[in-house]
């Protein structure tokens, strides 16, 4: 899909009198946990829920205005877990340590960048 | 704020060669729990893990292609609950029925309109 597509495609999405945006930056971190040898395996499997905390933590530390660290429920990539999206951009990472969490909110949140190495498309794993 | 302004912010977010999104419109429902008594109440208190869970059934007999409805962790906005967020487009809806919830899923996310006596504004509550 191309750039101005894929902007088009929010683009269209958004209302002309649409309230403001509550934050600017809104992270969901997937949480979820399946029972243990499940196929699919589960992002609390891969630390999820310390990691989350620490992000958030972390996120607070760092005084990054606008932003909102949330959990949440089964985002459906569990094989590739843990991940996590941000939206408005809808940008999703999978990360496995608090120095993915840390480059994550450095560059992508701080700076405004993106960290390759942990991005995901929508290719990676079923939909 | 004005609509150009909005759509700029929520586009200047976004990178030329981000990945397609993965959902096109993504739910986030809260449904945290406070203490009994809490002052700034709570999303769960008003019924917000009965609602998701109709949300979420309601929305896959409905069919509406490309729609994620998933719970999440403290939104922050406990006073106005239950409430949820829909993105990329970033707008909140304050829900206490099924009516409320028939009515987001056929007017927001298959119509692509808005449900003006649910929509909430940054102004809304405390941030």
């Amino acid at each position: 899909m191309s750039e101005t597509s894929i902007k088009n495609k929010a683009l269209d999405r958004m209302k002309e009198d649409d309230p403001a945006p509550y934050y600017q930056a809104h992270v969901f971190a997937c949480i979820n946990e399946r029972p243990e040898g499940h196929p699919r395996g589960c992002c609390k499997a891969g630390g999820a829920v310390r990691l989350r905390n620490y992000m958030k933590a972390r996120a607070k530390e760092l005084g990054i205005p606008g932003v909102r660290i949330n959990q949440s429920g089964c985002l459906d990539r569990c094989e590739l877990g843990p991940v996590m999206v941000i939206y408005p951009e809808g940008v999703w990472y999978r990360y496995g340590s608090a120095e993915d969490v840390d480059e994550i909110l450095q560059r992508h949140l701080i700076d405004g960048e993106r960290v390759e190495r942990l991005l995901l498309t929508p290719e990676d794993g079923p939909k």
